[in-house]
């Protein structure tokens, strides 16, 4: 999903494109738009605070030893292993108690064969510690340790760069960072770390009847849905979608908003407008734009159909079919692993292995999309086909993921077991 | 995980604990704490661009039909069904062009026998539309419509609340929100829903050894991770974490912090100090907090033993171990369905059911929970376990989900099927 070697970056790409693909596969869609280099996102530094499930920038590599010295697991006494080895409650070991480690100190002590010296559980270990007793394991008066189980005494010691050493590389660019990565960034010594902007995505929508969210419907009209949705969705993917004012089915109208959206974002989604019709400006709005144009028009894939995937300069520009489930659908096949390369990232997500509950039965002309419901079996996850046409938005809204039918095959076998690929989403409650 | 009936409330459940469970499993810790009621989320009225992700508060019931009205699901004509049937190629149906539908207005005309209405996709139809030819199979000419193929006409008509009927009850509170499911908010003229309110969880870090992210470290000191990685994995769970500063091991200090915290926030969480040793001061200052107090204190688990859940009034508190690989995976398995009830739910995720890459051996005494990374196989998902000690971070920092290896099974298989449960993040990107 690089620029493909030897084509001299874009121009030599914009050489190789003479009109749209038309009705190609998906992966076929995809691998053509790979065919041109696009835009990085930049970078910016992020207190680790904020830092969850953004995008590193850099390669961390480790500047420190962690931990940095020798730590106690447990309560208890360091001690020398020889010294106590076989004690037991019948013949327990006796030691001289020869101090006490205090907790984030230096320990500027050192042990003697004979002794013991208290130490809590993380505390620095003194100098010579090859054992540690757990302090149930021992009972004390004002000068003596009697140590009653030795056994694994030498287990308890967490050593030096343990976790991690000095030099190591912990994550590449390109990581998504979890939680516990952000710990232990803090654990190396990081407080702030570069990572990717969130690219801004522009949400354009194009529709004469479309009526913005709550105001009242006229005859004719419905209500705007795919900003909203679309927006969301972008979103849940890590980008900064900015949404633009509902666009009339003109197409000045509709080259004044691209131009605006191109020249303040980093890439651009169009909603609407992308199918062959009167009304279906988007097309020729983006051709007008600039170099290279349109790649791909139309896709062999349902929901799909309408989709036009270009670049102007280093910019994605996807346009979306109005209908909003095939928006969707598009948005999660298509527009995901373009803009995913701002990242340097293409998207490849661990599809969830499921059984399909019923049979699909779809024509064999087209690559189909299902929405389904991924629900807990006794035999591992179940897909629940949520079937109904392309236009009933109510099926997605109750979706976990997509399970693809290949074209040629004709719908798939109830029981069968299938990759379902989840819905982009913030989080998931069930 | 409600209230058991009959206990009378809180005073009840108090009633019933006298000394905190000690070692018990993980589903009898959360089965005892589900004893008790607990704070219900607050709710409040967002906008749908900042709906996604959040959790309903409200059940959600359709007041309009969803389309409104008939529609086109192509650019062409609507016509009387019966008018054109068996129009073909060499023998077309002829009809006069009887007018044009536009976009997005109220359509006043009617259709009549012979005649043909120029349509958009999703216009709204003439009345006594019966079908609608595709613009591709017709000709015109100034007054007449020439129609090829009039096979399956009738299908591409979007009826009225086909997709949503007025009444209709579309989601149920508690709901995460889905990208999809704020589209169809929108489609039945809502702008804005109410939601729960993220619940204000208290991060409290006790530890005399440890040092702010980014701050040097004098010997015997190690950087303060857990206050990070729980405060990210909160976010990710659809919580308000809330920081307070780096608490010193000394009871009277915890009491302070943790009393402030709790008149502050709505649950508790405290990282360290939660086993018995003499710098464990946890269970003794939440115990002197209020009632009922500690419910649990360890459980037979690893990671995970020195844990103390508590209950002061309806505010659960949870004690995690300072070991930061303890901490975020009890965080998961203890805190994380605890403190979804203040949403009304239980955590229910569904697991990965994933091929094992290599045997897990482990001693049967306690239940195990294994860092495992997923990857695809070409049989399914692969969950290949991090092994190592609970006190390398770096091994969670690169882990996917927990596998847990039950209680007095010794370990599991090689090749075997196990259901992995996903870390929480916000997202990610392989």
């Amino acid at each position: 999903m690089t620029c493909a070697p030897g084509t001299g970056g874009i121009e030599g790409a914009i050489a190789t494109i003479r009109t749209p693909l038309r009705r190609t596969t998906i992966a076929q869609a995809l691998a053509a738009m790979g065919e041109f280099p696009v835009r990085r996102a930049g970078t910016q530094r992020v207190d680790l605070d904020t830092a969850e499930g953004r995008i590193l920038g850099q390669e961390v590599t480790a500047a420190q030893d962690v931990p940095a010295f020798a730590r106690s697991m447990v309560d208890g006494y360091a001690v020398i292993a020889s010294d106590v080895r076989g004690a037991s409650r019948h013949e327990p070991a006796t030691l001289t108690l020869a101090g006490e480690v205090a907790m984030g100190k230096a320990t500027l002590l050192t042990l003697r064969h004979g002794e013991a010296i208290a130490v809590p559980t993380g505390g620095a270990l003194p100098v010579g510690t090859t054992g540690i007793i757990k302090i149930e394991d021992t009972k004390k008066d004002a000068e003596r340790v009697f140590v009653y189980d030795a056994d694994d005494c030498d287990d308890r010691i967490t050593q030096p760069a343990s976790d991690v050493r000095a030099g190591e590389r912990l994550f590449a660019r390109g990581t998504c960072l979890s939680p516990a990565a952000t710990g232990l960034l803090a654990a190396i010594g990081v407080a702030e770390v570069t990572v990717y902007r969130m690219p801004s995505v522009a949400v354009l929508v194009t529709g004469d009847e479309l009526v913005p969210a709550g105001e009242p419907l006229g005859p004719g009209q419905i209500h705007e849905t795919n900003g909203i949705a679309v927006r969301a969705a972008l979103a849940a993917m890590g980008f900064a979608p900015r949404r633009y004012p509902l666009v009339a089915d003109r197409r000045e109208a509709l080259a004044r908003s691209f131009e605006r959206a191109l020249s303040e974002c980093d890439a651009v989604i169009i909603s609407g407008g992308s199918s062959v019709g009167l009304r279906d400006h988007t097309p020729a709005v983006i051709a007008q734009a600039g170099q290279p144009g349109v790649i791909v028009h139309g896709v062999r894939a349902k929901p799909g159909r309408p989709v036009v995937l270009a670049m102007i300069g280093d910019q994605p520009v996807i346009g979306l079919p109005g209908n909003p489930v095939s928006a969707l659908v598009m948005l999660e096949a298509l527009a995901k692993p373009i803009l995913l390369r701002m990242f340097d990232r293409h998207d490849d997500p661990l599809p969830v292995r499921a059984r399909l509950e019923q049979a699909i039965v779809a024509d064999a002309e087209l690559e189909h999309r299902i929405a389904v419901q991924l629900v807990a079996g006794s035999d591992g996850p179940v897909a629940r086909p949520l079937l109904g046409s392309s236009s009933q938005l109510h099926i997605l809204a109750h979706a976990d993921a997509i399970v693809i039918v290949p074209e040629g095959s004709g719908g798939l076998a109830s029981g069968s077991l299938v990759d379902a690929l989840p819905l982009s989403r913030t989080r998931s409650i069930r």
